[in-house]
Order: structure tokens, then C-alpha cells, then sequence
């Protein structure tokens, strides 16, 4: 029982602003790069929270390819350390004000354990303030807690967070999470953090869960790596790009030959592959003329109606959030501390 | 580095011989069911390995729902002890043959940590043969091992097992293994039994690296539960849902209406309608008109031409895997010893 | 840094009352045995306390020998589950009281996670009473939590917890932590439980951190576990018995002879052989003549000077802290809930 | 029963030279210290191997206080690093040679873990080799193994090491196992290392299980660290240290005080201090009067007849052996291959 897992955390359809404004040109944005790293900074006016579904506020997000390779990390981390510095200037956070980090998410449940996982390698430092001890020269006070999930505490996880917020009075809280995906090709390749807050298990509405400046009285920063994906988003994803692949074979080559050998970047080279409503349907038919939404809506309710819209991740999971977890538990030592000595 | 992650076993399109007779009639079946539990026994001849791509001997699945609850998790452990015995019986295996148990995969990335998992559940006996001790009354000398995966050693697989076997000279080998699933409806909901032994990371072709009968002298079982599967699969099978879906709504209602509400077992309902070629084109384009074969091909193409061709997993796999290495080594100290006094 | 070791919470000379009343006759307690398991049930009254530097209120004790045995088990998870009864009975706690359970101590060092690892197994319920599902038939609502330390946390134990309870306010508490013993012959062997409540890392004097009825307003049982022990008491029990060892040679044997092969229970045949002070100075010279209590002054003080005053455990502690915290969940589960389905 | 721990392995007295030589001062001996790690180099010859139960060959030791700083597991890797350098050029180990590691004990045994906890951080390059990748740039051929207990797998651990040599056949071995300490001060606080190999669960007789260049062809380097003690040698040790503070005390201050305020280091100042047979007589009567031989032997008796004599370790035994197996991983690691590109 205590083993049995809740994934009612899972149930928003995608929890990346980069996943929504992929298709909404009305957003916004800023791009950059750091040593391959991209990042995107995107500002959520209030008059767009109902269209975006997402809380008026600053989202930073920067994507990469590969954290299997120690050189990458070292510069994820590094433009990671550099957002979330950014981000602390502009929320007027000082360099001695108390953080408290939460980890969230399941710790028996290796997709849902970026959370807690991290906390494992925060440097936590407010008991040596309390003690008063030598040892903190050129560091902050941090705390940190893991507060599980109710399937296990019995217990909502905002009614813990709160709880403990309210006896330790941070100046300012860092929630860690895993978060769900809506493209495939962001599966434990972004990493996003957001100055609004976290509300757990639910969208905008449920404002009584919600962990944010609002309902806490000071600035909540999330950050969130996309680590699981729903089945019928991979089905959608794949056909978005065989009809891609089709159309651009079709126009590069013959008609009648669907089979090609790809050279570079394929992806990029297919990406902006438009195709004409006349096109899809002559290479998907029915299914072809369906708007995105609609196609996604029809695969959706195929799976679902015979138990088949899983929600996955990768076979690697284990290595990918152990080293995740590891560059953001690194990068927050670095950012919230003006100076480690060795621990 | 010794965590990388070796998916090289993975490259087996299917290991499951359900999901190839599923398409195959002319193989002989013999099905049963067990409280709710479905049997599948299949005996592969020797003029069929090529067509099946799989080797001659019995094949022995077992299918079930769900193992989430107690009471299934008992039925499921039940049935999969008795056909083991049956399987025993069949090769002429002794009570008191010794048993070498193989726990194969890697430990450290959940999916492919079954084999492992189950092996601290076995009840180990053989060092209470070999120093002669009196607790031995009622029980087989059984010994295990986790030879773990070639890229945390540097040492092919089969190296170590061959060393071991030609040690210890068991009477027989039993080995348990994660495998690949070649559909999503199978994926942590089978367990598969069969005397043809393994040949890890290859098809039929590879003898080298066999661990059968032939190349160990001694039988050799192999027990594996499909718990990975490639994304281009779950795309072909939704595809393949989708059209009996569209089929089924359009000979049943209008043909202009795609949604509708769904009512008893689903799955069953749409399971045998089959669509004409005429109706596959209409409702998927050129894509409909190709065979099932090269569906699958194409999807596999565009995915990896891309690079999201992903093996995933469930979600839960943590809690699935834990649950599946429970009944498997219960089950097994159960089929092996006449009698367990608790330990 | 978060892997630092909290050792303050071993500061108490002795955390279980029998160790205390070993040398205490004015105390009145009462034996029982359930199936070879030995019960002392000890009232402290007001005027006891200082004496006895423990709160007033019950402490039941349950001694065993072994829990590496299947059925000695089970004997001492039921006379434990019949204590627990008898105690909630006593308190007035009745069969659909809420209740919070909270796993003191620090998963990641294996002598002190007796708590976090009985957490895992307990039957966590309170959120099938929140969402009001059906499947609390027969279950009293439960919730449990790990607050962890505070070399992990930054954060006093005592606040977490006391955050957590006015929020979510149960009718009552039980806690599990691992205790220091001050007898070598009770460590890993001794459950204790008792209404008084818990006072981290201090003795009696501290009521700011006390976690009891007093301060929180309802029932607190605390089970513990000895599963430590100083060097000093190993080296002071150890020179006790060297004198019982050596005054049972004499008087039943020549002076001259020191050593003798052992028939039986020897530490029953000389346990009760008292020394007098003559024969005492006689055997261990100027030490011998020292009291009890400045004998392990001295001997603490030469370790503690040099350094060597080891906190220690046995090295079967993985195995003995895993089957100890299965006795305390299963027990805990069975002694709370009216009916339990199984999971 | 797969959960039962062997300790058998803790038979032999004890597993250090440096605690047989302190009290024999018939051997030659080498000592150094590196940025205050202290190293001792002793050969033992031939003609010493009965005396001192030792096989002849180079022993290597150093020792230090603290793993839980940063800056001393740098300078204790390091001179690690440098000793095995040293061993690996006497033995004529080239830079090619193709190394097997094997990770000693019991992973589920935590003071005995030391072994397959370090095989973890061992960055493995056989395969590498085997399939001719280019990414053995700078490395050496290397593969490790955890061949497991015998409680655990039923077959005798030199039976798989063996089994496992003879199909790789590497040019030498290295092996990292816990040992038993026979003094209480460096418990912890030592890495041997040795030419001579390991003979697992017995002295220098039984030649039949017996792991080193004699018996496998190639040189056997092991690495050893204490961590387990027996309570008696607590029990002696202190007896010991207690005469001498006393006796330091009565020739510094009056006879009749016997404590005392320590300053500096205390240890150093009594260590030398030796009593006549009178003196230990008056301090501790017929007890003082006994060879140290026998008093152990006496206290040992004592113990083990009442069933006391433990095995016993630190309590922050996780931590310490978490940074002991990660030394000795990373200064392998360092030593074997000539460049390590980060992984």
C-alpha cells in the first residue's frame, strides 16, 4: 500500500511553457545560447494566463541534448548556475536570505524521484546558524525536505510544505520536481524554472493547493525536468513527423519511393517541411485533415478507451535522473553560496 | 562510466513467441487458463525457427492483468508455479538435481533489474549441502548468481556464466531476464517460460554466445517477463487500434461522426474488425494502404532517422519490477524444494 | 555534507528503563512471558522521576534472543501487537482514532533508520478517508512520515514534527527511533514502548523540543529499539562479568586455575555470584574497588580522553535493523486497524 | 536465508600487519608519512611466516584520522595513489597489462560492503578493448567483478574468482575486501595493501582456497581496510590505556586522585608510560598481573561463554565506508590508466 503509486501529479497535459508556445507565436520570447545550451526566457503577461494555461511570471527554460558525457554536464551546470543567479537578482532575493528547497516527488518511484533525489546532494547549512558554529563563513542558510507524496504519507503535499514554511519562515523556497512532457524530444533534456510557484496536482484553478507568493508571502522558484510522457503524444509526435518525412522525400525525390538514406541533421532538415491540407490527406487520409488538436484528441481517446495511454519513460531513467539530479543539486550549491570549502 | 547503460540486449525485435504467433497460424497452440490467469503453451518444431525466428523447444506464457493486488499477485505466483513444475517434469528433472539461478540484467537501471531482483528472493541452499549441515531436510541445492551486464565488468556475459557452470556443474540452469515486448498490451503483464535457453544480445545466428543445452550439456530454462518496448511500436499499434476504432464507429453509427462513448470491454469489441483495403485508404491515405510489415518500418525509420525512436517503460516500473521479482522467486522456491520450514 | 552523521541523539546514557531498573529495586514492575518472549511492565510515578531520570507514565519492555528465525518472529511480533492493544486500551484510544506514525532517525546510517524503515512498511490509509474512497472498510485512519534529522534537514526535528500535527492534528502519535542501550546483553534484542512521549537529543530538563501529551496535546507512544552501545559499557559489562567468571572458578574450583570449559547457560549459573569487596581488590586490585558507577566514570574518561569512546553496533545491523522494523510495521499494522484486506 | 550474513570470514585474529608488528619488534620495517598520512612499508621474509602468520611478501600501510574532510581524502587518495604506483612498478606490472578487480564481502552487509561499494566508482575499460571502440584512448584494459558471499550465492567465493580468472586471464588482480581491526584505533582509519593475495575465511594453512600468484599464475594485489572489531580486543585495549593513565597519573600528580584534566594530545602522553609488575599488580590485582596474551585470551573466554563477544563496528559505519570505497575507487582509477578523459 505504502508502495502504491499516485500519479495524479501526472494528469496536466504538459507542464513546459516551451511545449506551448512551440505553437503560439503570440508569446514573447527571448533566446540564447551558452556553450550549446539553448535557453529560452519567456515573460506570462497576465492577460494571457487563460490562454496559456500557465500563471503570469518569468519561465527560463534551457534545453540540451545529452548529460551521459561528464564535458556537457559541466556546462549545463554552469548555464544553469547563471539562470537561476539571474533569476535571484531579479526576484531581489539577498545573498543572505534564508532558502528553504523541497523536493518533490516519490523517491521509490525512479521518474518521480528527481526531487528528493537532489535534496541528497544540497548542501544544507541552517542548523550550523542555529548552532552557531565557525563553519559558516561564505555560506547561506539553506534547509531542505523531502515531504513525499500522499499515497504514502497520507498526508496532502501542500498541507506538509505549508506546515513547514510557516515554523521556519523562509525568505524564499526552491521546489525540485519531475514534471510531464508533451513532445518526445524534450524527455529529460530541459531543464525549466519558474518564479510562479507550484501547484500540485492541478491546473490554474485549485488555488487552495497552491505553493506560490500569493498563498505563502514570499517568491517560490520551480524547477521542473520533463521526465515522462503520455503514449498518445508519441503516437502524435510521429505522425506530425512522417508526414513531414513523406512530403519532404516526396519533394526532394520521387512520389512513388517512401524509403530514403538521411545525411546530417535530418530533423532539422524536416522540420519546416509545411505540408498543404491536400498533401495530408492524400498520405493520411481522414486522419490527415484532422486538426492537431483533433488528431491528438482521437489518439488520445483510442488509447485510453482500451487502457493502452501509458504514460512512459525512457529505459535509462535511472542514470538520466541520477545525473540530472546531480547537475541541479551542484548548480544550486553554487548559486546559493558565495563560497564552498570542501565538505 | 560503470554506469552507463548497456541497451544492446534490447536489439531483439521481439522476445515474446505470443506476440509472433499472435500473427502466425500455423503454429500449434495449446491454451488454458489458471483462475483468471491465461496460459499459452507453444511447441516450436525445428523446421519452424526460421519462420519464427525462434528457437525449437516449449514455450509457456503466462498473461494477467494486473499485479497490483494481493489476491491476483497469489493467483498469478500459483499458475506460474505449476506450469515450472510441469516444465521440470517434462525434462526429467530430478528432486534433487542441482540448480544453478541466474539473475541477468543490470541492477542499476530498474527495467532490466528483474533477474537481479528476483535473485535476493531465492532461497539459496547448495553451501548447506557442501558444509553438510542439518537444515538441509526438504530442500534442493540450489545456488544463484548475477553475473550483471558488460558494461559494468568489461566481461561478455556468457564468459561468466560458462565459468561458472563448468565449476559448479549444475544438473540444471535456470535464468530470469527482462525482455522486449513487441506489444504495448503485454508490456509487465507476461511471464514467459522456455527450455531453448538464452543467446544474449542476438538472434538465432550467434551460437558463440548461447547458453542452451547444447552448449552447457544440461538444461536450461529460460524465464522472462516483457518490461521494455520500442516507441515505434506503440505508435504501429495505435495506428492499427485507431482504424478498428474509425471502422468500427462508421459501421455502427454515421459515417461522419468520429467520436464516441465507449461502453464494457472496449478492446474486445473492436478487436476483430477487420477493415478493407478500400476503408484503410479512405481513413489513413497511402499510409493505410501499406502491409503491417512495412508500417512498422516506416514508423521505425522516422523515428530513428530522428532520433526519438525511444525504448520505454512504465511509469511504475519500480513497483511492477519489485511485484514481478516477488512472485517469480516464490514461485520458484516453491517449484524447487519439497518442503521450506520459514526462514 | 547532507551525508553528516547527527550522533546527538545519542547523547543519553540509557534510553530504556529496564536497563535502568536492573539496579534499581525500589521500582515496581511486573514479568510477564508470552511464548518464551519476557515482558517487564514498569509504572513510573512523579516522585520516581528524578531518580530514575525518567518520565513519569508506562514502559512496557519485550526482550527476545533472536529475529534472524522465522517463527521466533512471528512470536514477538504478536506479543508486541498484544502489548500495543493493551496500551492504546489504557490510553482510552479508541478503534477509529486518528492516528500519525513518525520514523525518527536517519535513513542513510543503518543503526539509527529503524524508524524511516518501519514507515515503509506501515499501512498508510488517511488519504482513502480524505478522497473517501470505498477501500477504508475496516481501517482506522493512518498517516506516517520521516522528518529525518537535522544534519539533513537544517531543521530541528521537534519543529518539523510539531508543524505537522497541528496541521493536520491526529488523535494521537507513535513514534519509532532507535535507542542507545547501557547493557550489551539488550542490543538489537529489547522492543520498548511507553505513553511518555519523546524529548530529542536531552534528558528530562529540555521541555522546549518534548514531543508528549503535555506539549501536544494528545497521547504519544514512543517504540524504541537499543541499537547502539558505547565502548565504555561494552568494557565495564565485560569487566563485571570477568569478575563473576573468576569468583564461580574459585569457590567451586582450585584458586590457582583460571580457566574452565563451560557447561549450559553459563551466564545463569554466574550471574548471581556476588564478590566481596575483599575478593574483589583480590582479583582486579585498585579498580575492583571501585563502585559500579565510578568504575565506568574511569573507564568512559580513559576513552573519551584518547579518543576511542565508539559509538558501536553489531555487524549484522543491515539484517537485524530490516527484520526488527518488519516485526514493528506488521505488528503496528495488525494492532491498529479492525480488518486489513490485503495489499 | 538469502538475507543471512556469513561472518565467517572474520575468523582470523586479526588481517593487519601493522597489529601484529607493533608488538614484535623482530621485523623490518620502512615508515613515511605523506601531507600527514603515515605509511608503513614492511617485507616479510620467509623465515617469518609462521612467527608472525603472515605470507611472505610487501605490505603497504597507511594510515590517517578523518574521512569526513574534503581536503584529507584528497591527501589520503593521493597517497594512496602513490603506494599502489610503487607496488605496480616492483611487480613489474606494464601499463598495458590487462587488470581484474573484484569487489570482497557482502553488499547487503554494511561494514562488509567495502568491496562491491568500491567496484562501483571503478571505471571499467575490458569491453571497450573487446569490441575495439576508440575510446580507449589513455586507458588500460580493466574489468571487475562482485563475486558475492557464499550465504548469498551457495558457491564458494575462490570457486567463482577462479572459475572467472581462467576464462579472462588478466595479467594481475587486484582485490578490495573489510578486514577485522585487532586494535580499536584504526578501526576505519587504514587501507592496507599487499602482494601476498587473499586466502578467504582462513590462515595461512588452508592452501586449497588460497588466491595468489602461487595458486592463480598472476600477482594478487589486496586492499584492505579494517572495519569490524571484536569486543574483546575494546575490552583489552581499554585495560591496557587505562593501566597506563593511571599509572601516568600516579607518577605526575598524588597516588590517591585518579581523575584528571587532560590537555593536548593525550594519547601520545601515555602511550609510552610502562608499568612494572608491581604497579599493574596494586592497579588491577591478579587481572594486572597476566601477559597481555593471556588477559586477551581471558576476556575473549569470558565473552564468548556468555555469548557477548560481538562483532562490532562504528555507527557511522554508512559514511565511512561510502568515502572510504570512493578513495579507493577514484586513486585505482587514477593509478591504472595513464589518462582519464572524464566519463
Amino acid at each position: 500500500m505504502g508502495n502504491k503509486i499516485n500519479l495524479s501529479k501526472y494528469n496536466i497535459r504538459t507542464d513546459l511553457i516551451v511545449d506551448i508556445i512551440d505553437n503560439n507565436s503570440n508569446v514573447n520570447k527571448e533566446t540564447d545560447t551558452y556553450e550549446g545550451v539553448k535557453i529560452t526566457r519567456v515573460e506570462v503577461k497576465k492577460d494571457m494566463e487563460e490562454e496559456l494555461n500557465k500563471k503570469k511570471g518569468t519561465y527560463i527554460t534551457i534545453e540540451f541534448d545529452d548529460v551521459t558525457n561528464y564535458e556537457d554536464r559541466e556546462k549545463i551546470g554552469k548555464c544553469f548556475e547563471n539562470e537561476i543567479k539571474k533569476l535571484l537578482n531579479k526576484l531581489n532575493i539577498k545573498d543572505d536570505d534564508d532558502c528553504l528547497i523541497i523536493g518533490l516527488g516519490n523517491e521509490k518511484s525512479t521518474p518521480d524521484a528527481l526531487g528528493p533525489l537532489s535534496i541528497k546532494n544540497i548542501l544544507v547549512t541552517r542548523h550550523l546558524f542555529i548552532l552557531n558554529t565557525n563553519h559558516k563563513e561564505g555560506l547561506r542558510s539553506v534547509s531542505a525536505v523531502i515531504p513525499d507524496v500522499m499515497g504514502n504519507t497520507g498526508i496532502e503535499t501542500s498541507d506538509i510544505i505549508k506546515s513547514i514554511v510557516n515554523t521556519i519562515k523562509p525568505k524564499f523556497i526552491i521546489t525540485i520536481d519531475a514534471l510531464a512532457s508533451s513532445s518526445i524530444n524534450r524527455l529529460n533534456k530541459t531543464i525549466q524554472m519558474t518564479d510562479t510557484g507550484i501547484h500540485p496536482g492541478s491546473g490554474i484553478g485549485n488555488s487552495r493547493k497552491e505553493i506560490n507568493k500569493n498563498t505563502i508571502g514570499v517568491p517560490v522558484i520551480a524547477i521542473g525536468v520533463p521526465t515522462v510522457v503520455e503514449s498518445s503524444i508519441i503516437v502524435n509526435d510521429t505522425i506530425k513527423y512522417l508526414l513531414k518525412h513523406i512530403s519532404y522525400i516526396k519533394n526532394n525525390f520521387s512520389k512513388s519511393k517512401l524509403t530514403y538514406t538521411k545525411f546530417g541533421n535530418y530533423l532539422d532538415k524536416i522540420k519546416n517541411s509545411d505540408l498543404s491540407q491536400e498533401e495530408k490527406k492524400e498520405i493520411l487520409g481522414m486522419i490527415g485533415e484532422l486538426s492537431e488538436e483533433d488528431k491528438l484528441s482521437l489518439i488520445n481517446e483510442v488509447l485510453t478507451s482500451i487502457n493502452y495511454n501509458l504514460m512512459v519513460t525512457n529505459t535509462e531513467i535511472d542514470y538520466l535522473i541520477l545525473k540530472l539530479s546531480e547537475i541541479i543539486a551542484n548548480s544550486l550549491n553554487n548559486a546559493l553560496h558565495r563560497q564552498i570549502s570542501h565538505f
